[in-house]
């Protein structure tokens, strides 16, 4: 077969840049481990009914038909799921009895949308979420607990640049429009939506002309949304407003928690904002909004979003609410990889090349391996009995910072030396106890954009 | 909407039972990283005319069509893989110019077939491949690594039953029928595999009816299908039967160097057989044929095969070969997980829950877990400040065994103590250094079958 192309929008990554990934998914998983959230993987499909439940065509759904279907115009009923909160629903509905409440779960897979492929935005695309679901009821403080496990994993992913966290609350925005007389508060926040599109004076325009607002209205709404504190004293600009009402209140003492909650997190890798501006999402969510910008990449959108749902799922008995977040693993990695910033440091994990003299003494070398396996140090035996020199081209082309060679002396006693290819050095080493130097055990996650941080926990 | 019910051929694991997964997937990889194999993963869906480039239409590709395609007859032109076989000698030709040959790649991804689901088959499965793939040529001594790596991962997956590999080569069955004067070699090989349905005679019947040989003939094709020997003396067995042929002599001594290459790493766990009755996979593979039977679930049939291909791929001027071995991930783990053979100690991640003593101190309690946590002790916080009895409930119902309480002296001092609730005792502990027992840290894989052993390695 001729030459295969790539297909656009389903990225493939080599070995050097597929270990990045594996790196940050076991970031990822392991600190979601250490908060207790369990890991679970769902199905790829879901039945079409449960896709479009929501109107979510724009999501392009890819629908599923088996070739071998006799009536070649008969779909088989399911398509790929877009997101990971759809699938997750229903695996909580499934399994209610099953499960323990609340339930929190991670789960880091694959999911597809046929959309124009463009940069950060792939036909098929890796995500990670966190979700906690309770039955019947959810405290608050598990959208703190969110927003705090979600900044861990940000900040310990330290090889990608720094992270922005922006929050708001639909309580907040919904209390503030319903006090201030605004007839329909969806329709102002759609519009509210558009101060990055738009000037500021075209956006009054449209509060006063399409929404009905009265001019002091309109102010109020773009004061509102000009408000963007780093702690919890948005409070007291969003009183100087003058608007009084009770779901305000709730939203303004949810924000406040959370970022009261969140501030002993903030590192120089990941802030968090109350932005009373972000519109986005609060006609899905019902409390709690999240979004996240990754610095020198703002045109990618939010890479990590979510937020509060009264009613994740509900099988009309009981109702399940939920509050979780959603990294876009391959919109943050992908145009990382493809523009350099992110490599591994050699592309395969043998940190050791174990040289072969001759076809004949194969066995001792493969021996050799086996030993330093047994002390966890990943190896290959030379594929070929070639001469030392081309050995050492093999470990450079890969590479592998070490190649294992066995001396025989006159007397005919065999020796073992390990060189590190990289600085000429060759020592004397004993197979059943050597091994690397640490950060050269496994392949390094080389980052250009700054300068990798070393981690503070060794205990993956 | 109404509780959802599950869809048949697509199986879903409870968090106890994904931890199983996770960690017989954990396992394999990193055995894998240990023997230096590179982790790829390649995209869900191949144009229809690979996938159905060998004439695969017995493999029931899904096809893909976009829900909002303006002509609703017309498809994607891509399907879902049905193996990694096919995608990877895809990727090898599309990335040639930038890996390095031979090159070693492991893969473990879900694939889908939409065939009739049953015990083991599954429509959505989870494969786990290894490959060496060379450029132009392929040394032997790959077909010995690929099984001997196939052997430790298999040896380390230590709760499961115990597994028999069964091995083969296309070379010695084509040398001996050629030698023989078996005209058309494909059909005896085609015939010879119907000895598991029926009896000797009936085979034998067929041998000289339909292939046209003659009964002594037919004898000598039987007499090499019953040889089966733990080591190479099969050589000497089949020398025995007095036919002679280059392509025999060279497939006895491939098979002979793999049985002997193998024989160091047969334990109770895993053992190998060169088993002369294989045909199956002998019409796809042109030299080494692997297949593995799971002790006590033979009716699963093979759960791990593979081979050589002497062009796994070619591009019309270079030809790479391949050796390479697939494990059928779902199709062992998830009956016996139905079964109940296998699950996991606890359904949370979670050695300790935080007691909360009331909502004005839960602070409190996140800043032990949080101190818990940079120790590496996966932890959760209570969700409510219910009674203690209801707390330590909660950590019951999770399997979690610690419960970690803050008591305050008639002082005012605050103390730390952690009850094991398995046994009751509760001891003073300091959150900055105390760590569980190391079985206790993470969930524990329980196997119904038999006594887990101890993992001799524990750098994981």
């Amino acid at each position: 077969m001729a030459k295969p192309t790539p297909l656009s929008g389903f990225p493939e990554l080599l070995p050097e840049h597929r270990f990045v990934e594996q790196q940050v998914i076991d970031t990822l998983r392991h600190t979601f481990e250490l908060h207790g959230f369990a890991g679970i993987e769902t199905r790829a499909v879901e039945p079409m009914d449960q896709l479009l439940r929501k109107g979510e065509t724009s999501k392009e759904v890819y629908v599923l038909r088996r070739l071998q279907e006799t009536d070649a115009a008969h779909d088989s009923g399911v398509g790929l799921h877009f997101d990971l909160t759809v699938p997750f629903a229903r695996y909580v509905l499934e399994n209610a009895g099953k499960l323990e409440f609340p339930f929190r779960r991670f789960q880091i897979q694959k999911a597809w949308r046929g959309e124009r492929p463009q940069e950060g935005r792939y036909r098929e695309f890796t995500q990670a979420d966190i979700d906690i679901v309770g039955r019947d009821t959810l405290p608050f403080h598990h959208d703190v607990e969110i927003a705090t496990v979600m900044i861990d994993a940000l900040t310990r992913l330290d090889v990608l640049p720094a992270f922005r966290l922006q929050v708001n609350n639909r309580k907040l925005i919904q209390g503030f429009y319903t006090g201030l007389g605004a007839g329909d508060v969806d329709e102002v926040m759609r519009v509210i939506d558009k101060l990055d599109k738009l000037p500021v004076e075209a956006v009054r325009g449209l509060l006063v002309d399409e929404v009905g607002l009265s001019g002091d209205q309109a102010d109020q709404c773009l004061a509102l949304a000009t408000i963007k504190t780093e702690d919890d004293s948005f409070v007291d600009r969003v009183r100087e407003l003058g608007v009084s009402h009770e779901l305000l209140d709730e939203g303004l003492a949810e924000l406040a928690e959370l970022m009261r909650g969140c501030a002993p997190l903030v590192t120089d890798q990941v802030s968090i904002v109350a932005d009373l501006s972000i519109a986005r999402g609060l006609d899905y969510y019902t409390g709690t909004v999240f979004e996240t910008r990754l610095e020198g990449s703002e045109s990618l959108g939010s890479i990590c979003s979510g937020g509060r749902y009264d009613a994740l799922a509900s099988d009309g008995r009981t109702t399940y609410p939920g509050v979780g977040i959603s990294l876009g693993v391959s919109r943050v990695l992908v145009p990382l990889i493809n523009k350099g910033v992110l490599s591994a440091s050699r592309s395969v994990p043998s940190a050791v090349l174990v040289a072969v003299v001759d076809e004949d003494s194969r066995n001792e070398s493969n021996a050799i391996a086996d030993a330093l396996r047994r002390n966890g140090v990943p190896c290959e035996v030379a594929a070929n009995a070639q001469k030392f020199g081309k050995q050492i081209r093999y470990a450079e082309r890969r590479g592998i910072p070490f190649v294992w060679f066995t001396t025989t002396s006159e007397a005919g006693e065999v020796g073992h030396e390990v060189k590190d290819i990289r600085t000429g050095e060759q020592v004397m080493a004993d197979p059943a106890t050597w091994t690397p130097p640490a950060e050269d055990l496994r392949p390094q996650v080389n980052s250009t954009h700054s300068q990798p941080r070393h981690h503070k926990e060794q205990d993956q």
